[in-house]
């Protein structure tokens, strides 16, 4: 067994461990959060974390009117020109909690009185560390170059905070479902690693998702290509039909992320598009509509909208997986990676 | 001649009209934010447009210090869900004023008693009558369906506004040498109409920049999607390292955006790392030494790095036409995409 296969199959019990032992510590968070009353929110992240930024975005903005930015690490660290954060909330987003830009936004933004929070798999690292507070992922070492379990515990990390912050028992009630929700959306696991061969010889790829599910088809893209080694890009459906739908000829693969929620309609409209463009549609969604759209329909379980993104990653995670396996590459140490980047 | 021909051509006139007749609205519109005070930026844009954010977000941080958030206008839209922008400067930024999310996100901020702005190439727009202010770019009609002339009328709407909010002699004096910039660079049409032969059989691309010029990644490489349909990434330097580098094999295309400037030692090494891999460079840049990896330079004027993203879409711009003209492509209206994409 490859540690990637196991890191993909021990989600749901890395989302139990973190609902269970880090709720109150979320909840300490949210109490400061609430007396430090950030004007808005900044997150410093690189790679899969950047995309557990993105659902922040969402999720903040939707649930807390939190207006959420992604940082720009290099002007912190490369142009030493840091903006102004003392008015915010600052989150640094670290798997191995080492890179060294996102270790320079928290601290500058420490030393300019901002609430700082890290969010790391890692209490000992220095990003841990920089921050006031820590919210540890406590996902077990993940051995895979390619991040999968410790990116879905930071996304549940964020919903607990968010969770915590409205104190709206709905929300909770919610996120107690989601270990089972992820043992579900596991059981794709073998209709996946059959269904991937139809895809064997596919040399690039296209992900869609909007709203809350942008960050998976930022997140799924980013596994295809680290682990596939093929050209693939993301989209919001709305940037999509702003220029970039013109290279879907027949037969061009898109991977669309489309669950029940606010963007549905949207979604369904693009996919009728793609289907007269004759594109190969991938759809991972618990709509029967959107599913009938897909030569490969990935069925999602019933969920709310905002906890999908911890579910609707799982099928494309096991794509990718898979497709590099079908390829013979190495999965669990890609080449030309290593598990942490340690850029400025 | 092409539409997209002549309005390529047309930049160096199109910017200096700008900072002629435009330049007493900058500094209008930079005293209301002087007086307003805003804690953060957010700019609201699609496509294109929001690659004139991406430059925003540099030029604003690190000459005014100001944190800049893009926009996720599906909160506003699908979710109905506006954060509090109420203490933000906010500015719409739409080529032809018509984008329907882009409207709702101003008409919210501008309602939460926000600092609204919008800055567009048709002051009778929808977008440009919703803002408190408006900066008409003046770029004459846009036929071709790529945008081109007025991207750089964006870029340099935010170096004026800028320069006069931090009101330094040193940054109105490199601002005036702007047309003659872009008229220089523009000299390379030559060149690039006879090199761009060598790719007429690529598939992929990938663009790569960082710091001020990762707006410039992102604008080639949504040109050549556009005009091409060839599937296209963009990175800064630092994601690119922490994954998607593994896509890179021996003569893989790859176009650096490496002024003189704070990320060229990181860009550097980057084309070091791409050298070893073998990959096929293409080198934009005013740097002999990034010149010189490169299979295919494209040599800029020396400028203060800042004012860069004027000029270095401009390779871009050209590589991208003469690579749809050389595959037969429609240059000005290329298949499935409108002036217009009005998404909400």
């Amino acid at each position: 067994m490859f540690h990637i296969e196991r890191e993909i199959a021990q989600q749901p019990e890395v989302v139990a461990c973190l609902l269970k032992e880090q709720t109150h510590m979320a909840q300490k968070i949210a109490a400061a959060i609430r007396t430090f009353n950030p004007v808005f929110v900044c997150i410093a992240a690189r790679g899969t974390s950047d995309n557990a930024g993105r659902y922040a975005q969402y999720l903040m903005g939707i649930e807390a009117r939190l207006p959420v930015m992604l940082a720009t690490p290099s002007v912190h660290t490369l142009y030493q020109a840091p903006p102004d954060l003392s008015r915010a909330l600052v989150i640094g987003i670290s798997q191995s909690g080492r890179s060294e830009d996102i270790f320079q936004v928290i601290s500058d933004a420490r030393q300019q009185g901002a609430l700082t929070l890290s969010i790391t798999n890692n209490p000992e690292s220095r990003i841990a560390q920089a921050a006031e507070y820590h919210l540890d992922l406590m996902a077990g070492e993940e051995i895979s170059i390619a991040a999968t379990k410790t990116y879905t515990a930071q996304l549940t990390a964020v919903a607990m905070l968010v969770a915590a912050l409205m104190d709206k028992p709905v929300l909770q009630e919610a996120l107690a479902t989601l270990p089972e929700a992820v043992r579900q959306t596991l059981s794709l696991s073998e209709v996946i690693a059959e269904r991937t061969e139809r895809y064997r010889y596919m040399n690039h790829f296209v992900t869609l998702g909007r709203g809350y599910n942008y960050c998976t088809a930022f997140e799924i893209s980013l596994k295809v290509k680290e682990l596939c080694y093929i050209v693939s890009e993301q989209y919001s459906e709305a940037d999509f039909r702003h220029g970039p739908i013109a290279i879907v000829h027949a037969g061009f693969p898109v991977m669309v992320v489309a669950p029940s929620g606010a963007p549905l309609n949207g979604l369904l409209d693009l996919l009728e598009k793609l289907h007269e463009r004759k594109a190969e549609c991938l759809v991972i969604s618990n709509d029967e509509q959107a599913l009938q759209f897909a030569q490969t329909p990935l069925r999602l379980p019933a969920q709310p909208e905002w906890l999908t993104p911890v579910t609707a990653v799982i099928p494309g995670q096991l794509f990718a997986m898979n497709l590099a396996l079908l390829k013979g590459h190495q999965v669990d140490r890609p080449e030309g990676l290593t598990k942490v980047t340690n850029t400025i």
